[in-house]
């Protein structure tokens, strides 16, 4: 991390990310996304509680049209099948060519040759931003040939910190030329030159599930209006993380923070989080 | 409007509203949904809340021998692909043939050439009811031929009021002898003869994904059970709307909105309806 | 039922899931499962919720890696098409060879030719549990030519009492040498030579869409870390239904129901289910 410039300081992040959340909510925009089945109803729950307007389209004879006129697109690979992996496919080179700005979810990535063969021919076509744990994102650093450390995901989960993951997060934005998030504990994003990381968020949002793909689709929402990827990630990890820190005051469990962390999307402020947003040096 | 005959009554609405809510939760109708994977869970869970019995089969294989055992069959276009295009176009010439009543919500019709073409093929098997929101319902009238104007759809939102869609509603009740409702602040049903428009409902509906295909479902099961389509269309929207109205006195954010919405769906009474219903001339 | 040893005592039953409970609290196993869409959301949940790891991989180009890895296999066919059904064909052949024990949902198998056939060849690769409704259990025997007792189900519900199963689920137990589990006012599991009968539950389980396929999906985590199927379905029937009495305490409706029943999965402890637990002789 010779390399990297210190972290924009919290009130700044803050500040950043209180802007880019009004914005979003005036300017409504439209995300499609790909999802996996498990995370359809809390992602598109979760866009449009934050403001923004969900779609999912996936079929090869619609992307063509419909990719286009998205501001973002959302992949995330978890249910995936060899005829949703040629939607995606065909969705993120549709992206490419037609300048929407793309997200990559890589669930699971590592332990199956299918799946890492799908994520490897996915980068060719550019996304602006690549978010997953820590597993999946050393995985994929790995897959790539950029790094030799070995992930330990399991099943869905990783067993690695995101302090694991930093230096792949910063090979892979350096090699691949787009914005890097590992979340955990620790949340981390990289362009490859600066390093941001974000302690916010509650362990309670590992019992519900999909809370993580419904991170990946809000960043998409913020990817739609941000100046850059690096501070539409931000700015999600920033909104994400201190929504969780707020509904974990008033849930104890996952059945009711579920709810709470739905409703608090709905409710949060700029102020909100200038007041709680924590970094990490 | 010339040729439309006057709106019932509040009371009269009201009455026959509540009547069938108590003739469903009596009979409980099997209804069949092909339905998109957003909506699975909730629609399932509003029909189980109103007392109905939801079934999602969808398969061709299958549908021969289910549908005809369905009380009424509910399609849902949401996230449409070819394969799925195809089992409804199966599911829809059975329904037609065995006398089973469907309801096709052809959600996002418009921009996409594919989704245009499966929407009027299925309304070739004669829909008892089509319900869209009101760019939807325009979109639809303009495929066939019947008006010029042109919808404004934003993803899988409306941004036309249903008064604009309510030519279209009439022409293609008319044109395709059923009923057709457009959905939004106000609520249009029509059977090409009658008109009925009702004020119900709160904006927190639109901040949970699906409520509207949910409604398709729970509209599915008053066809199953009402004497005449644009009664059930009537009856379903008086006590969706109404559902909306009490969930919202208890739920100001989407999160507890929604289990406010489900709760209430299986507390609302008749009376709840004679109380709250409002109508528009 | 002659030949059938006397149940446990319900303390012993309720000692037998408390430290199964901590157990696999303690071991966190990952659960595969392939599963209808209507399910995934609070199937994963309720996964979550009980402190296992879920996991949704059906492709038949992964499950060939991933199921050997997986502490258990759960397949449910409640949204069954020609491309699903050969991928969970592909996952059990694959389960029943590497040794990861499988459940079996067979969710409104009866009625349709074409699930039937499934059922049947699936029942070829040796689940460790079938868990069915009563009208689905009786349903598969009469299909396995085990009995000549006509099932009533009415699309995915049961019109018939567990007692009513009881011979049926006797008979697949020694047929297929595996235990048998059908739900409902009491439930009823037996592995051909032990009847273990419970009485706990609320009615409204009924009303939430797939708690009865997450109750499989629970079961499944319970069978990766028990002795004996039969001990895992005893657990998990125990944990499940006292839930369903503790959530019944502080939500009267659905909505709010399903929330209370995600939380009391999480909060649910020894000393709770020793306190509640009903067996029925």
């Amino acid at each position: 991390m010779i390399d990297v410039r210190p972290h924009p300081q919290a009130t700044e992040l803050a500040d950043l990310a209180g802007r880019l959340l009004s914005d979003l909510r005036a300017r409504r925009p439209l995300v499609q996304n790909i999802t996996n089945y498990v995370s359809m109803d809390i992602a598109a729950n979760a866009l449009l509680a934050i403001g923004a307007a969900p779609a999912m389209v996936h079929a090869p004879e619609e992307t063509p049209q419909f990719t286009p006129i998205a501001g973002a697109l959302v992949v995330n690979i978890g249910t995936l099948s060899a005829s949703t992996a040629k939607a995606m496919q065909v969705a993120v080179d549709v992206a490419h060519e037609a300048g929407t700005p793309w997200l990559l979810d890589p669930v699971a990535v590592g332990p199956m040759n299918f799946r890492n063969r799908v994520v490897l021919d996915l980068m060719k076509a550019h996304p602006a931003i690549l978010r997953g744990n820590a597993s999946e994102v050393m995985a994929v650093a790995r897959l790539a040939g950029l790094t030799q450390e070995k992930a330990a995901p399991r099943g869905v989960d990783s067993t690695n910190t995101t302090s694991e993951a930093e230096l792949s997060c910063i090979a892979l934005a350096k090699h691949f030329s787009c914005t890097v998030v590992a979340t955990g504990e620790v949340d981390v994003a990289t362009d490859g030159t600066q390093v941001v990381r974000l302690a916010n968020g509650s362990p309670l949002m590992t019992k519900v599930t999909a809370l993580g793909c419904s991170l990946s689709s809000v960043m998409g929402a913020f990817l739609a209006i941000a100046p850059s990827p690096l501070q539409a990630a931000s700015a999600a990890l920033a909104v994400y993380g201190v929504t969780g820190d707020m509904a974990a005051e008033t849930a104890r469990h996952p059945g009711s923070f579920r709810v709470a962390f739905l409703d608090t999307l709905d409710a949060i402020t700029p102020a909100d989080i200038a007041a709680r947003l924590q970094i990490v040096s």
